[in-house]
């Protein structure tokens, strides 16, 4: 079970220091450790990595992305 | 009958913990149960996953999505 | 004669319950009951049907759909 | 002589119940008396037409537009 | 010499009453004598003619033009 | 050395009075002498050209240009 | 290890004074040294290059970027 949600930053606030997946409008992905977001879901990532069709393009290390070029944000899976 | 609503919102909130679908302004659609959303639209489904072509793509676990660039929410019907 | 109006919003109230036809940026349509909007122009239609070529695609039941992706909403005549 | 104008919404009020061309984004445009609009510049048409072409494509009676959707309202000459 | 400026909305106000290019995101030009305009740069010209490749593609009267439209405004050169 | 710098707009302040290059997200540039600007980064420039491909294509006097459509402001180098 | 981040500026104002890469919307890429930022991330790079396929393409100087052509900042890494 989830725990109880309330508002959508708590999810983005659980997954704070894990691996999450970020789609942006670009069609480009990054995965990385979530280290920071805000409420424009301008988010930091660390030790990210930049993904073209499931292949690791570039590593990039910390990478600040602006929020409206996000379409989502979703913890990687086990 | 449909219980009386005043505010778009409103709509949301009933469906909270039910299956919705989620369209995007690129064309993806997501289905999951709705945990959260907020005024910005901004939503989190859980046991999501990503339609294409009426195919599951992949299955996502949580999903945080920007409001901005969704086009409409809907339960699924029975 | 239509009754005197003095904002936009007021014309949306007027429909409130009877069908509307909304028409999107991305060329879709739908039709149904307009359950209630906001002042984003987020809507929320029930008995909801999309509408593509003039022809009905599917049936939504009730549909959520954000202000952003709004051209018109327009009461459908009799 | 125009009478004197001091803001954009001036222009729009002397429209009032008079006949407007509205063009949108979308290269469409729809012509009717102007009812009412906001700061928004949301407007509501009645004895609405679509024109495609300098043709009527359809009539729609009352219709809101979004405003984000317009690029320029000019009353009808004679 | 230029008077002197502080903000931009002064060299719109200074040109207020003379005419100007008013040319859109859509590509279209329109010139007129610049009647109004707000912070949003909503703008309204009067004697306003749409210009296409240079030439006048049609006389419209008073339009009122959407400031989200808008690239530049520049008085015309004498 | 640059002086110290805390605000990205204390860099336009900088280059008031002094040729810039105005980068827009149409593709077009502007080159004149920094005016005035404001929060939205709506500039003008005077004695203004627009340059295509490297080449003057024409000569405007004083531009308004709404801050939205801007990519980049630069001074030009010496 | 990186230092607690709580907010996304957080990151980019370490970066501050170091090479950092900006990213935009139109593909283009900008190189040089963060000099400043805002909250709507507009930037301030000096010692500025345009990168276009790795290869620098023209040395700019001081270049403000507007905040919203902006998808990710990343410090450049050693």
């Amino acid at each position: 079970m989830t725990p109880e949600t309330t508002r959508p930053l708590d999810a983005l606030n659980r997954a704070k220091g894990k691996r999450v997946i970020v789609e942006l409008k670009n069609k480009k992905s990054f995965v990385g450790k979530l280290q920071a977001f805000d409420i424009h879901i301008n988010v930091v990532l660390e030790e990210a990595e930049e993904i073209v069709d499931g292949e690791v393009k570039r590593k990039l290390g910390v990478v600040f992305i602006r929020g409206d070029t996000i379409i989502i944000i979703s913890p990687e899976q086990k």
